[in-house]
């Protein structure tokens, strides 16, 4: 039967599941965090359906349920880096937050690079935690070959999420996070499924040519957005966080896992803006002066990115979270049964 | 009668030129040589071109042409700030350089801002500039409200560029920048004069409904590239390099200068990151690595961004510059009127 939890049991609940399947209470309390956070967001793509494949990476042995973050001996500069020591992104983005945040006030702007991480969730979640420390953030992180170089034929570069959080004090902050590539993999599939036709400018086939035919995508590569300037933008992600940080690039990491099924390992590049620093001696309160920005968009009818998840989130406060009956089961098995219950 | 120059040569007319029009030494070196870059990488919409605005906004008194930029005392963090003092912004970042790349290899990453500057050059000769120190490079700047955010219906943002540099060891380094507006309004002038349609996705009429006619466009606004995810990136650079400086944004800076026929004035942001501080401890040497990536790009039959102007510049330093007849005698006149040559 369907279920309704407040966000904090469908945390616990979450947490407890990951603890059964053999995690460490580090990455099992920072996983529960960001998965409970996408069903509270209505971003059911990256809410408990991660659970699956995350015990999937877990049961290959391709990620570190066991894995303690590790902080780099200081350097007293403004990059911050932590191990992940092959466990996952999360808890080494915890771990290396608050030191981010003194560096980037100290500095006025600072750079966590986590290495060694294996990556599933998505990039808001990081933005919106320094947002709340009243920074701007930038974030990006390679992911599998996927996707082809404006021009080309083939997959190299991965969806390569680009994201970034401003923070309005007492209310959502401004964040956007989206794949560099025009759709991302999950959408192909989902055509797929219906058997509908992709639309135009979404991938090449396997021999490097157009295609709308979502079967032949999958065996193909995916297209960035925004033709040659999306693919730049790809590109400098690939150069900046991964082979800048001394982390795996995207064709790498596929050569690496040899799969798609399993999540990713690479690193990730974070990077923390301090307003107060920036604006200092100007004319003018950057935070203020943002919303004048944000009222001229919204008040010409256009969203701010984001909108849609902040009102979920704001309902899910307020009536909690619902899950369907084969999630509330799928759940129980998963306590049940461990890394028994995926192949 | 057309003319051909060495690139020395024809920097030393243009330089002459600006001199003439009351320029300081200071703003036309630096004017000289990013201008005689555009001519140079055969970019003529950066090339001479420029001159007659760059004119008409000095004689309009929008810049000042005896402005010394300067360098603010020093905070001894990772933010280097340089006001333009009403000056164009390339005598500014020329002043601003040697201390960036200074604390870029000192923190690991480091931002030089530009206040108080009219803008009018392409972003690239900046990157190149901090490519040739073996730093990547992340510059960004705000310019005049004539782009609509995805979903908006009237101009709000600028054609706002964004550009990377990567350095590149005894090669032109890889180069991208572009406006993240889906065309140039040049582009769209082009099509008026032609008295060809718009193809679809570029602008919106006054009235905010989608149009391909040039007339209507360029009475409405422009289209950010890649819908949703160029319009967050667009509205990014407003914060990041208008509100986060204590800047103009767009729409304050055409308020301020009250048309699009001069040269905007606001600021500037330009990130230096150290590649060998940031892969310090790390596997693998990053420049080496970026060449696989890069080569896995053209092995596919794409391109890299910026190859048709490094191409150029080859031909232009053993060929040199031809300008037209036309263009000669344009730089005649100038030389022998100053301001007087324009209206």
């Amino acid at each position: 039967m369907h279920q309704t939890y407040s966000i904090e049991e469908l945390q616990a609940r979450v947490r407890a599941v990951l603890a059964r399947a053999g995690m460490n209470d580090t990455q099992a309390k920072a996983l529960s965090r960001v998965i409970t956070a996408g069903e509270r967001d209505a971003c059911k793509s990256h809410g408990i359906y991660r659970i699956e494949g995350t015990l999937r990476t877990l049961k290959a042995g391709k990620v570190r349920g066991d894995a303690l973050p590790r902080l780099h001996p200081d350097t007293g500069g403004a990059i911050v880096r932590v191990d992940a020591m092959g466990g996952f992104s999360n808890p080494a983005f915890d771990l290396g937050l608050p030191v981010l945040v003194e560096r980037a006030r100290h500095f006025g702007l600072a750079a966590l690079v986590i290495n060694d991480c294996t990556h599933f969730a998505a990039l808001w979640p990081e933005v919106e935690a320094i947002t709340e420390h009243g920074l701007a953030a930038l974030v990006m992180c390679p992911s599998y070959a996927s996707v082809a170089p404006a021009g080309g034929t083939r997959p190299l570069m991965g969806t390569n999420p680009l994201a970034f959080g401003w923070p309005r004090p007492g209310g959502d902050p401004y964040v956007f996070d989206f794949a560099t590539s025009v759709a991302a993999r999950g959408e192909i599939e989902l055509h797929r499924r219906a058997g509908t036709p992709l639309p135009e400018g979404w991938a090449l086939d396997a021999e490097g040519r157009p295609t709308t035919d979502p079967v032949a995508a999958l065996a193909g590569a995916m297209l960035p957005f925004g033709g040659h300037k999306g693919s730049a933008i790809g590109t400098m992600i690939e150069l900046l966080a991964g082979v800048m940080i001394g982390d795996l690039t995207s064709p790498e990491a596929l050569e690496h896992l040899g799969t798609t099924a399993l999540a990713p390992t690479h690193g990730e590049l974070i990077l923390a803006f301090s307003p107060a620093a920036f604006a200092a001696g100007r004319p003018g309160d950057p935070l203020p002066r943002a919303e004048v920005l944000f009222q001229a968009i919204t008040g010409q009818g256009a969203r701010l990115p984001s909108a849609r998840r902040f009102a979920a989130r704001a309902l899910a406060r307020r009536d909690g979270i619902t899950l369907t009956a084969a999630e509330v089961d799928q759940l129980d098995r998963f306590l049940a049964l461990g890394l028994e219950a995926v192949a």
